[in-house]
């Protein structure tokens, strides 16, 4: 359960800076460490970047900036597939819904969350007590600093940090390549090493009209990484289970996962049908089957990794670990004379009851897991209009009651950026809406079957298509304006509107909130008290030397630049422009092996040579895509884009064998910038030259 | 429940000559259906044909001849896309696996069957006792005809009947056009209508090395269909649902078809990330996506179907009606003095009880049916190497018994045709098959969880995609001739084999005979027995005006040419060449809208007027693809290839308000073989000239 290798994703409130010493002889400053916070980005659409500038320039991935180019796009416009540069800042592009956060600081309130919740409360009074102190806590520090404030939920329940983030949502699109450079290989090459992508994209942040200062930004190494380098990687992974139970893990690979793999499936089916229509369809549908296949590829290889008795043993054998440790604290605490640590005394019952409490969970979860995730995740109406819907519904039941006792994302610190997603002008597509929203009604009936009250509900009488076609074809929620007057004109808009997908919302929003409720006092509570209380064994016996397990908040990894072997043959820790050409050449550049006319016609500029993608042992997982990797003078050297195969089950288990995380060499982005694009503008601000 | 319009899928034993006569002022003579019976040729691929010639030239799908095309293909040549003709008949090429049946006679055995069920036998002793009496049926037969005799279930096991084909295995092919021409518009078209296809190919059946002489041949009308005409398709539709009570339609509904969707789905997308990976990868793959997806669309209609509440309260309302006609039976029978028919007497009983029996084998179907599908049909393992282990373990075990006490499929009257597949020489390719096996294991531990005992022994301690490496590089079934050498030398060879695919074979056998076994006793038998009653109680309210449920046997269905209106708008019952070259460049001729080269270099010398698809209200289904469509005169106006989307519920319920079947003109044929490819002696063949 110790921290191998370079393991971990670390709280930059709490590097590891003593491994960091012993291992790479490294001494992690505090303005190190400080600059590497302030200068990294959360962008909310998913995913990570870094400034690069002081004016508030940064970088981050094509795919992270796939959502705004596509929203930026139009028919016979294609900025996803064609690339974009303003080489001035007055035609720099404001993107209609991106915002970003910039973490500033973190406190400690650990103590305060968990003093709400008293002895004898039932889950559902604890889930609440705990609820309404996160709210009282971001709402004070709101207040206080004007910052958007979250708590952060850390080990399953273990610590409670409150993280302030400085927010813009004025960000305007800088340069983007072709897609065919920025995803050579696509589909088939995702999550594949050798790599040859120029999966970068960069954007500017603004204030007031005028580019942001941000004087904490990374300086963009002219050089790049070396074979044996140490580098590290800030941004904000997604979600990892490291720290899970086996019962937890094998709920994940015997229910979760299957439903979630048949569910990615069944969209990425007709997401590709629907794109084949067209090429106008295919544009409208190209981000959200990305975003589908590139899930389903994710999760395909986490339930390999479950289903590998090897992964399995390993988490099992470290569960046990744990009990022998907390039962030889209660025999130490039996053989000391005198009083002793109360919780070496405890531990052991602890461990044991909280294992069980937790596979206790898992039964439960097993009776109302489907019903959860389609109705009140929304799994059953896979388009945004029925999120708007939701959203206008509740915000009329919530809002009008204190900030506290709402549901968590009406908490006054989220309600700026909410509404700035639910007003977002981005364009929608009424036959990509209507095909999603038939596929997933559909999915609807098959999880439940045709005579459940449930989808009765939902379909009122018609087949999945028919309904779909009703909803798609009666709502006004395609117009922002339509949104916001519902939304400000409070619960009164809401009860006088006879917008199909409101009353869709109205209609099921009962029994979603039901499960809700089920969810938080029969999995949630539970777990977290659960999880807590093994944070409190594994904190005894192995300190701080255990990361917290990812939660889209910032975190520092690091790692060393090395190539691995498959197979018997040596794979170097970079790839080169060459290897593109040579690779598309050999696939008789069809697509998704197609590159760009700009590289092939441009291809003898370029120094073939030139580094293209590196991969480091860096403890990355989705959501790190983005982030920038950094030498230790704290200079970017490369952008984070991908995990090859074997870094899969990362989310269970570490391991540096074979798993990479592979990045975007800084070099390539200048050759690239310098030879093809060209963007002297860009080159400059990044080099000074 | 009565036949509507032109509903049903006929016997050709029993046409309905009455209804033809009062609504078509057609009389249908015996020797008009005799040369439609010895004129219609199944392919045991899938599919149906028809004679043209008395050469034993016959026409099919360019579809159905996809599974020949492909086999006959290897890297670098591609007849499946590419196409080809032999002009002469010594560069016709032989397939390596096809074989075709000609239905030569029917016999109703109905009283044999049943009698050999005794009352008081159990589910299992029935079952057996049906099965030797078929397979004694059966083997008689065949020693006395030496043709291949095969006992047909009917009504679900209202009737009985043995029929009887003539078998030709030495098929060669003749013409086949492009895909693009022939599958214009690919998955986004297909059952979609207006359509542009040429979808057709044509074989040729020989016999000691000559051509067939198949004197009874539709003649091809150089003239094709007029709007209002009626026409005939004669074929072998592969199943239907109609005659399903609610209780099974509903268990298909909820769990069958959402585990079919699912099960399509996943290999739908395996497969399509398997053909990205490169041209001749895409090309290994084609005819198994082309089938998947095929099959994911029809589903998916079916499924629309029956979540679509006024079909459910259609087949609700013919429920009713049934058991109120048996209630009226009754109650006539009590009123009658004297004595009376027994069946009036216990025809409602009967009703009830069956309808209770069916409801029943859903619940218990429930408890088994995932693990019946993947284990004992093979879901769990697609790939036929799997299929191919398995029929060597079991010809092992089977082969020794009685003839009579043997599984159906290793009856003697099959033996023949299993063996030619068995040994096929077609091409296979280890990447694929790995890959199809890797997504397969994966979908069974999906389906059953990674602690099911049968997902372990199956594992054997691997995950899904290590063993399907480890099976597929370990086999050596993918050779011919390591094939029969294991059937032929018997068990021993089979005991002594250690083979991987064998052994897994071996190892799960029992097991999935466990489960055939509870399939059979649990479920089969009793619905056989249940819709025995049932038809009988049909038998004797509507005489022979029903016509049973498809079962990939010979068939007569009977329409008119004729469009139909969707949203207002009017659809011509035919298209023309001119629409396919129309359609083409609205869509930037980018795939599936891609036509050929030759088609768009020879464009200036087609007709563009000349009809190219068309549709009429005949009742056909999937299987039916190929079947030749007739005139009053028996000559044949159009090859079917397609139902339109309206017609997918087709399985459950016939409506000919827009439900059509799709056909390719006969004119259409002629006019593109004699420009565009130009194939001058298949032409004279077809029409003297």
């Amino acid at each position: 359960m110790t921290a191998v290798s370079d393991e971990g994703m670390w709280l930059l409130s709490d590097p590891p800076k003593q491994l960091l010493k012993d291992k790479h002889k490294f001494e992690l400053t505090d303005t190190w460490a400080k600059n590497a916070m302030l200068g990294s980005v959360r962008l909310n659409s998913g995913g990570s970047g870094g400034f690069v500038s002081a004016d508030g320039l940064f970088v981050t991935n094509h795919h992270v900036a796939a959502d705004s180019l596509q929203k930026l796009s139009k028919s016979g416009q294609d900025l996803l597939r064609d690339g974009f540069y303003a080489d001035a800042r007055d035609k720099e592009l404001k993107c209609p819904d991106q915002e970003i956060n910039v973490l500033q600081e973190i406190t400690d309130v650990t103590k305060e969350v968990n003093a709400a919740v008293k002895p004898g409360m039932s889950a559902g009074e604890a889930f609440a007590a705990r609820r309404t102190v996160m709210g009282k806590i971001e709402k004070e520090s709101l207040d206080k600093t004007g910052l958007r404030s979250d708590v952060v939920t850390l080990y399953n329940g273990g610590l409670y940090h409150l993280y302030l983030y400085k927010k813009f949502t004025d960000v305007r699109l800088v340069f983007a390549p072709e897609r065919q450079a920025a995803s050579f290989g696509g589909d088939v090459d995702n999550f594949e090493y050798p790599r040859m992508n120029l999966d970068v994209a960069f954007f500017r942040a603004y204030e007031n009209d005028k580019p942001a200062k941000t004087p904490n930004f990374f300086k963009w190494s002219e050089t790049g990484p070396l074979g044996g380098d140490l580098v590290f990687v800030t941004g904000h992974p997604g979600t990892t289970q490291r720290l899970e139970t086996l019962a937890r893990l094998k709920h994940r690979r015997d229910h979760t996962l299957p439903y979630t793999l048949y569910r990615l499936r069944t969209l990425e089916a007709a997401l590709i049908q629907y794109s084949e229509q067209s090429g106008e369809k295919r544009r409208q549908a190209a981000t959200d089957l990305h975003s589908v296949a590139n899930a389903r590829k994710a999760f395909s290889g986490q339930l390999q990794g479950l289903l590998d008795p090897i992964v399995i043993e390993q988490k099992n054998k470290s569960e046990r670990q744990l009990i022998e440790s907390a039962a030889a604290y209660k025999q130490r605490a039996s053989m000391i004379p005198g009083p002793v640590d109360p919780k070496w005394l405890s531990a052991f019952d602890d461990t044991l009851d909280a294992l069980a409490k937790i596979e206790g969970v898992q039964r439960r979860l097993r009776g109302f897991e489907k019903e959860y995730n389609l109705l009140e995740l929304g799994h059953a109406f896979y388009t945004p209009l029925f999120g708007t819907a939701r959203h206008c519904v509740r915000m009329g039941d919530e809002l009008p009651k204190k900030p506290a006792d709402r549901l968590r994302e009406y908490r006054d610190s989220n309600l700026e950026s909410l509404k700035y997603q639910l007003y977002s002008p981005a364009p929608m597509y009424p036959e990509l809406e209507r095909a999603k929203l038939a596929t997933s009604l559909t999915f609807l009936a098959e999880n439940l079957g045709g005579e459940h009250p449930l989808v009765r509900l939902v379909l009122g009488g018609k087949n999945p298509a028919t309904r779909a076609e009703e909803l798609i074809a009666g709502t006004k929620l395609f117009d922002p304006a339509e949104r916001k007057k519902l939304v400000e004109g409070s619960k009164e808009a809401i009860d006088a509107s006879n917008d199909p997908m409101i009353l869709l919302a109205k209609a099921i929003d009962a029994e979603a909130r039901k499960l809700r409720t089920q969810y938080e006092t029969e999995v949630e509570e539970p777990e977290r008290q659960g999880y807590a209380a093994l944070s409190g064994v594994r904190f005894l016996t192995y300190g701080n030397t255990v990361a917290p397990d990812a939660t889209f908040t910032l975190r520092l990894a690091f790692g060393t630049v090395q190539g691995y072997e498959v197979g018997g043959e040596k794979l170097n820790f970079h790839t080169t422009f060459g290897e593109a050409f040579e690779k598309a050449a050999r696939l008789d550049g069809k697509e998704p092996f197609d590159l760009p006319r700009r590289w092939l016609d441009g291809k003898d500029k370029l120094d073939l040579k030139t580094p293209f993608n590196f991969v480091s042992t860096a403890d990355t997982i989705g959501g790190n895509s983005g982030s920038p990797v950094l030498n230790r003078a704290g200079e970017l050297v490369g952008i984070n884009f991908d995990r090859n195969r074997h870094g899969l089950v990362r989310n269970f288990v570490y391991t540096d064998v074979q798993a990479r995380h592979i990045a975007v060499h800084s070099k390539a982005v200048l050759e690239a910038l310098r030879k093809l694009y060209p963007a002297a503008p860009l080159v400059k601000e990044l080099t000074g030259k």
